[in-house]
């Protein structure tokens, strides 16, 4: 599959905005491709992000998930836009397991107001075998960036 | 409001889950009532779970509120039970912002197989005024707990 | 529990525009509530809203549901504005069983653009015990009413 | 795309059980495509499934996702299962307008006990124009069917 890529501006764009949020630096999660309408993000598997079992705790699931939904709307608006989770839902199909995780994010629907993404995630083995552990939808809004 | 207690057996069983969580003392988040199907868990907010604006990431918020759904449905199973989420939807209603969170897991329909849980999610100041900034449901699974 | 009424000029909007919902009607379904951020509707068990085992059709219970939770939302908004349902999630709990379904849509955060509701649905027997059988979460957005 | 048939018993046992759900032949839905994972299920546009604005309700909507999806499980599993739906969710992202919606369920994950679908939903206007209205993710829970 090719992956097209965004624009060098709208790449900055979001590396930047993501190098702000402390949890994603916090957990270990780092961008894995940025393109429009799409944002992978991964997360290595350690034991700052389990649940009990040893697994990849539910919520880190989700962080990385939402993130990726997030930027993948992000791509699609120019630079004066900002966009927000309004919610979303998720399943968590196996136990979150492998190497790393990696979230996708795809816009499904863009908007002027909501946008709506796909949400899925994959266990990725060192040799690297996928399996889909995490599956969801997510509603975003656009709001206009504030001056500072 | 009168928070009743569970067992002793039951605190012990629930802590001693809570701590084998990775992500929950890696986030810094401590387990605050266990009561019969009402479980809260506190998050100070802190620079290790914001999001690009500064306030908590609703990854964090989620990670929280998914605990407490689960810790809450555990009270009510016995200790050869184990609950893992199948799912849930949260809005978030507010930038999660404030002194700590209080994420709040009650039990809305247990069942032999599935349990429904209410998530709650408050922002609460230093002078401890509260205002609710996600609303989530979540469906848990008991399964057996497996010798290891 | 008392049941605060709207104004009237608000139970006429609500009234006038479930009146325009071919489905409530072809369903059998009847406004039973309107409270400010609260309303009520309540769907007699007939064969013709049945999945097919003889209960209430998921699908049925959730029109009534996600109906509720729109009307609730209105109340709270003036004249020139209308709400359409972004999105729901609904966990159906028990069979969809009784002598009729009473669904209640109650707002638990309003907004200018975005409200959030809860909604339940209860089965209720001819003796009047009721049973709760769904419970979901809504989102709608307002706008603005379009000149015809 | 090829569509993939199902074998005739499964074929007719999903008719069967289809033809059971008073709810589908009250709003005149009818089954278009059975195959091993997948069903679509087709709803004409007429005036008793519609909301205020004369778009189809998004009850309706939801009604023939949801039976979609129930029938994609169903399709994989033995004469002795049956499935409930557990949960759904689903964002209606347009207006449900033209000749008739085509609900699609798609297993994304089946499993013994719970079974994760897609739902989608498409505007079909009368010349084959098709456009997403809506889209949902459903959890299932396969249960063993009891003698009568």
């Amino acid at each position: 599959m090719r992956q097209e890529q965004t624009s060098p501006a709208v790449q900055k764009r979001v590396k930047d905005s993501f190098d702000l949020q402390g949890l994603m630096s916090h957990l270990g999660a780092r961008l894995a491709h940025i393109g429009p309408g799409r944002v992978h993000i991964v997360l290595p598997a350690r034991p700052e992000a389990t649940q009990q079992h040893g697994y990849i705790h539910a919520g880190a699931t989700s962080a990385i998930a939402d993130s990726a939904g997030g930027y993948a709307a992000l791509t699609l608006f120019d630079g004066e836009s900002e966009v927000l989770t309004v919610e979303y839902k998720i399943n968590l199909l196996s136990p979150a397991a492998g190497d790393h995780l990696e979230a996708i994010g795809t816009v499904l629907k863009p908007g002027r107001t909501l946008t709506v993404c796909r949400l899925e995630v994959y266990g990725v083995q060192a040799d690297g075998a996928r399996k889909l552990v995490a599956n969801g939808q997510q509603t975003l809004i656009r709001v206009h960036r504030t001056a500072e």
